[in-house]
């Protein structure tokens, strides 16, 4: 990846997967090695890495992210995590840092990164960099996307980093071919030895998936037949992601009783919605967690699909949706969301 | 598989996977319960189970399969094996048998699977059918593949069993794809809704193989406008496989030091090859097993390349190789293997 990052990759040092979820799932499969062993993961986060730490019998480190600035990841909420898992007998292995985030959006800047890569250095923290949503940018100017490749290699950290990426993200989306890749970064040889062992029991990704792979990291160049096409769609879908974004933040965000971080990058949004009492009763009543209640009510009346906030992990007392921003038509779509909540509220109150 | 076995599936209890390896590994996942528990493995085996064994700390209790009577699977010797195993306080959980063998080629009758089938319900074994060759028959008049599915519901045993099959053997061979599948027989409901929901963590196994799965289940039928051309194409790959299978076992076997067991399923003969103590000398001063030895030295010599036996496990002071009988050419091929053998023979000797 030196176009991306300036600084060369070794071959032998990236894995294929069938998807990012493969290689999570073994990264931390690897990193669990007793069982004291943890793992640091951001609140609110993807499940797979709760999930796979249950199956590995690892021990979730939940850190919380910063809604209040953006869904910012903070350095001291991870140090908090860290003293309060030790003080507990826990030992933190490794950090996931999502960036851009699922389910919240949001972006790292460089001068958070270097942070983090020194946390990692202090604690001796293997750093799992899941940046699945790399190219998935709305406002690349002002938030553009700097891999902890770059910025580990740029400070010559001598970290542990495993890099994931997957086609099913960016403007591809192939999901369903389940193709994706880690990198490996001062990891020593040894260990990418007994790596490449383990993995060998799996036999190969799926060969349409590593087509995939092979199409993500080596895109048509100027100049080469297929680039205008390739550089005329992929232009459209970006920015058609990123204005559906923007509006649906914006009009979110006007409702009462919701807020709604304008994300700048991946595919969601992740508005918080109180739930007043009376609504919190109403859920009790018929055995749903709040937000599901909230969810479930919204797919009968509009069927628009959400996914609940408590699916994600969430403050206590707070409740939310993740959003997904991919659906053409924006206008019909988010004004039926309006017409929901509003109806919601009506019913509800916000109180 | 009504078609096949004359009973019904019920499709909620069949899982597709990304091809029977991320079944296998799965399930073994699943029965791996405590330090003490372990698994009957077939000796020789394809060593996916080991590996998958060694992953999820569970312990590998080998049974010998008997190649004096065509590498027949012995129930004596199960029951010794688990006689064993408890007396070293190992808990057996599950019996693996993989029907058509691998590496072996071998295939049970009706009457042994039943006497299996008997075994599971004494011992309270989870019994693992893995059936990935179930296609590959080369003598179908008397040797007739039998499903354990069949045998189970036939017998109305209450033993719990999955069943493997994958795209990649048969006459398709689209290992690549990844594809493939499990069936549950006599698992609850409860065990099956968690199966779903460990297996959810892992996204969807790739499209391509669920498009082959799909083919595999539900070939062209008669009458049906691609059945002429599918069903010419297949019995022309099976014969071929089969005459290949047969002139290789009559060629090996009439070797000096080499017996060969002519295979009725599969894609492998399994020779067993008498290395002198020369040889073994030999061997031991390049640093390698006998049976490797000898298989780098037929890949030198000949471009050939077979798996030696010590990667499937064997008796102890017996060597042997798998020898694939995909190749085109057969006359050439196992002129090849004479033509090295002697010239081994005359070098190192038999006694």
């Amino acid at each position: 990846m030196i176009e991306r990052d300036g600084y060369p990759s070794n071959p032998n040092h990236i894995f294929l997967t069938t998807g990012a979820s493969g290689g999570v799932s073994f990264l931390i499969n690897m990193l669990i090695n007793s069982p004291e062993a943890g793992i640091l993961i951001p609140i609110p986060q993807y499940p797979l890495y709760t999930a796979c730490l249950a199956q590995h019998s690892g021990i979730a480190i939940p850190y919380l992210l910063d809604e209040s600035s953006e869904w910012s990841t903070s350095v001291e909420s991870i140090e908090e995590a860290i003293q309060k898992a030790k003080k507990e007998g826990v030992v933190p292995r490794g950090l996931v840092i999502i960036n851009p985030g699922n389910p919240t959006g949001a972006l790292l800047d460089e001068a958070k990164q270097e942070k983090l890569v020194k946390l990692c250095e202090e604690h001796s923290l293997v750093l799992l960099a899941d940046e699945v949503y790399q190219d998935n940018l709305h406002r690349r100017k002002t938030h553009p996307f700097t891999s902890f490749k770059k910025v580990v290699s740029r400070l010559q950290s001598p970290i542990p980093l495993i890099s994931f990426h997957s086609i099913s993200k960016g403007v591809t989306g192939e999901c369903g071919r389940r193709g994706g890749y880690f990198e490996c970064s001062n990891i020593s040889d040894d260990v990418i030895a007994f790596m490449y062992k383990v993995v060998s029991v799996s036999l190969c990704s799926p060969v349409s998936g590593q087509i995939g792979v092979d199409c993500l990291v080596r895109p048509p160049k100027p100049g080469q037949e297929s680039y205008e096409l390739w550089k005329k769609e992929t232009d459209a879908l970006h920015a058609a992601l990123a204005s559906r974004t923007h509006t649906m933040a914006e009009r979110l965000d006007r409702l009462p009783g919701v807020s709604c971080v304008n994300s700048p990058a991946a595919l969601y949004l992740f508005p918080q919605i109180k739930l007043s009492k009376k609504a919190q009763e109403a859920a009790e009543a018929a055995g749903k967690v709040p937000d599901v209640f909230y969810s479930l009510a919204l797919l009968d009346a509009t069927g628009i699909c959400v996914v609940p906030g408590s699916g994600f992990g969430q403050k206590e007392g707070e409740w939310h949706y993740r959003l997904t921003c991919l659906c053409p038509g924006v206008e019909e779509y988010v004004g039926k969301l309006e017409k929901f909540h509003l109806a919601w509220v009506e019913k509800y109150g916000t109180g």
